[in-house]
């Protein structure tokens, strides 16, 4: 049985889903071993610890430079290291192994693709504890977002592609009347799918798998080699999907080079490759300093980038505060506020809201946020598993200067995580500011510093809200409003501004949450994101197509 | 009866025929009365006349000022001028024609838009004295490429677009099973097409219909307002098109300013336009030069650029010499070789090629294709219907002076038209050059100037032809071959390059030739052009998906 016929149910139902866009998650989410086998998880932890302090080998990418300096949020250092292979051998052995891949047939590349999907699956504890020890993600959330969830936008990026490449034909026939008495005019056409070339992707420090794996696939499929770059603190949930990759292509008697990885301690190196004539596509997430010069510098490649944005909640007259401020206070709190979609600056009114037709002054309804937040987190057992750990110092500095940017409602603790006592564990820090301040609330403060800002009234919170997206752009919004007029204002400006918005949500539904199938993560079209996970326009520049015409 | 359902068969064969890329062309091509009505065809001639030396008047569109300078290159004045309205209020217009616009439904878009197209073809025979006297084009060709074949464009890119949209849906509802013994989790969202925002659209002076109604209409179906900013010698055909357009959209009830036009003589406007926030999409043809500057100085917009390209023909081994001398003679002469499709460089080994077993020098081949141009050309009202008028006089120089380039095969030859004795009609100049003179043929020398190359070897053809596509780019590419083999390793070429090839053209179709539903107008993947008419490619960047997410 060819791979495409393996794995043709989940592509037949992916390409289902696309076009409903309500839920599909192929991959499953519940860290269980009834699903990924017994003793799984345990021999994952085995592995984790075996490769800590040693060389990370893949095959066919040995070098003699071994480097690497990753060091856990969780409070120690790895110690892996990694195979540093030239800039320049990785380009040509990747054009290389473009000109077999490229000649596969679309149902043969996608079978593959499946394939690679299908055993990142099995990987996914190895995946988490990757993802936990560099990201300093939770551990349910490192299993879910790093292993599942990353493997859905995956299999959604394959879907986007295979639909729009299943509709060019192959081959075409032109048959042109010219009258009743003579003969058609008759050309056969063969339409070529051509890659565009080498494909860079470019990963954060915060979500390597989750953000790079619609690029990774929707890539491939289109024919296109692929050479990671990870962050220099995210390189194992890489080198693991790498690896993956990898073996399951030699396994089908491809070259393993279609999926290669960079690995540099050279500054100027790594810029090259960004500029380099192949590199024909660049998929980027992380700083907007360093997305602008990429969008700006690699003029001979389609450059899609994910960078910093400025997420903003709108909290209007509300009914159910108790709703709103549990579901807020797990925004703030999940992962420490280093989610790109999680909210920053919360816009309510300084003379306070209605609710349930009784006037809530702003101090009560900070008090309410606060208040939620301080008990969710609470128990430090719980904490830790919600917070995870903070990634990088700079984000400590942050929390711990938030005090001079306004009023401090809320102060920042450092929790003592009970299974890694060096663990970098702090809680969400709450401030108080003007909507006058712009300055304070017009930039990204990543990580746990979130701003409740007074505006002079419910009109006002809309067009600070509006200004802030219009100048820096947001991957998300929310608003919370039980008057639907000022809910289809809102929804009015994010539609100008193309941002995803969420109404009222009191459920178990965050603001911050982006699913494979159903939410389209990022619009593409503001300053935070120049592209969407995953559309019609994430895949359809990865390639072109030649026709070659003869007369029949 | 809705639009959408009065022109719902052509769309739902055009939505067939784009997954078959067969042949496809609903709006009829021959300058017929049957179909186009009894004296449609003189009348079209006395609107004309009658539009000579007067303003241009479009409802809606009225100025203080009214400009315009065109020349016909059939040797006349055109006298006619159009309004001239600030750009900052044109832009204003837009968006407020937007706001209506986008909330329409994608059928009505739909529809509206098809019916323009419907409209804008009962004007085919306008649009033709337009083409003609603005491009100097020929008749016959003014009425098929301006009218009936750009309106296939025009449909080809409402057909991308229409399924690409029809496929997102306006609603999902989300449903989420968290186990057995809970309830699902539900949420329903809505989905929102938003265009990206003004559609600037400047067109060149050869092509000024043909090559916009691509952009025109999957702009316009996505939601975006559109302005047109013609060239300054091919106005006429884009005022009757906006004139037109708008008069459909009024009759709907929609703000004509959802089509608009730019008329100024004021260039820092124009510029001030291009960079104009709102601006969110510009589509161009033309010059290399000011292409590339868009690509780079309007940020804020996509940009979609068809430029200069160095189209070349390859002759080898080849047995049906007549046959390719015929084809390729027309190719060289139709309008003048001033389409942006037509071979210039011709590499022919310079010991060389055998035909039939004999061999045939370069020198043979040389004077076969002169010959075949000769004969063509040698009946004057026979070649001035072929030929039609150079477009500008910086053409006419270039065919004077190309003498200087090498030797000359075959002179041009200035000819009377019969009808316009001012007419400036000439044939081509062949000359001949050493592949070794790269800087001779490495770019392109717009209008009847064709250069038959001198190639070390057959191989060397191939050499040198990949090399002049990967520096300067090419819409299109050809070559004669009775070798499987050469033709195989042409191929493999022109898919690295991403060019579209045609082999062994001898019937009465051209490598010039490209129609709407079979032929991609280009690849969008060389330096000639940055995208293709039409594919996914072309429009997914026209809109942004915004989703508006609820709990249920």
């Amino acid at each position: 049985m060819t791979l495409f016929k393996k794995h043709n149910l989940i592509l037949t139902k992916a390409l289902e889903e696309i076009e409903k866009r309500g839920y599909y998650s192929p991959y499953f989410e519940i860290p269980s071993s009834k699903v990924y086998g017994e003793g799984v998880k345990e021999a994952s932890v085995v592995s984790f610890k075996a490769q800590l302090n040693n060389k990370f080998v893949i095959k066919g990418l040995e070098s003699d430079k071994y480097i690497g300096k990753e060091v856990s949020p969780y409070g120690f250092d790895l110690g892996i290291t990694y195979p540093s292979v030239k800039a320049d051998k990785l380009v040509a052995d990747s054009k290389t192994a473009m000109n077999q891949w490229k000649k596969l047939s679309l149902d043969e590349r996608t079978g593959i693709c499946l394939e690679i999907l299908d055993r990142i699956n099995k990987r996914s504890f190895e995946i988490a504890n990757a993802v936990m020890h560099t990201t300093g993600q939770p551990y349910m959330m490192s299993f879910q977002a790093g292993g599942p969830h990353a493997q859905d936008r995956g299999l959604e990026a394959v879907s986007y592609t295979y639909r729009q490449l299943s509709k060019i034909p192959t081959n075409a026939r032109f048959e042109k009347p010219i009258g009743k008495d003579k003969p058609p005019i008759v050309q056969n056409k063969k339409l070529v799918v051509a890659p565009k070339g080498i494909s860079l992707i470019i990963t954060c420090s915060t979500f390597p798998t989750w953000n790079s794996y619609s690029g990774l696939f929707a890539s491939l499929i289109a024919g296109n080699p692929v050479i990671y770059k990870p962050h220099r603190n995210g390189i194992l949930p890489i080198a693991l999907t790498v690896q993956t990759a990898r073996e399951v292509l030699e396994e089908n008697g491809i070259d393993a080079n279609v999926v290669s990885m960079i690995i540099s301690d050279d500054r100027s190196e790594t810029q090259g490759l960004v500029k380099n004539k192949n590199v024909k596509i660049i998929d980027f997430t992380g700083s907007t300093e360093f997305g602008d010069w990429l969008e700006n510098n690699a003029p001979q490649a389609n450059v899609y980038t994910e960078k910093a944005g400025v997420n903003c909640l709108v909290i209007d007259n509300f009914d159910d505060l108790k709703g709103m401020s549990r579901n807020v206070s797990m925004s703030l709190s999940l992962y420490s506020s280093q989610m790109c979609t999680a909210p920053q600056n919360i816009f309510i009114p300084k003379d306070g809201i209605v609710s349930n037709g009784e006037k809530v002054s702003f101090d009560e309804v900070a008090k309410l946020i606060c208040g939620s937040v301080e008990k969710l987190l609470s128990v430090e057992e719980r904490a830790v598993e919600i917070l995870g750990a903070i990634q990088n110092p700079d984000i400590c500095k942050r929390v711990d200067e938030a005090g001079s940017l306004g009023e401090v409602l809320l102060a920042s603790k450092s929790i003592k995580h009970p299974m890694f006592e060096n663990a970098t564990v702090k809680t969400p820090v709450v401030i108080k500011v003007s909507s006058k301040d712009k300055n304070l609330f017009h930039n990204e403060h990543f990580g746990p510093v979130i701003l409740l800002i007074e505006t002079e009234s419910r009109e006002d919170s809309l067009t600070v809200w509006q200004e802030t997206i219009e100048l820096h752009g947001a991957i998300t919004a929310g608003v919370y409003s039980s008057d639907e007029a000022y809910i289809e204002k809102t929804e009015d400006i994010a539609i100008e501004e193309k941002v995803n918005l969420s109404v009222n949500l009191t459920g178990h539904i965050l603001m911050n949450h982006s699913a494979a199938f159903t939410d389209f993560h990022a619009t593409g079209d503001n300053k935070a994101a120049n592209c969407a996970l995953s559309n019609d326009n994430f895949v359809s520049g990865r390639y072109a197509v030649v026709t070659i015409k003869r007369d029949a």
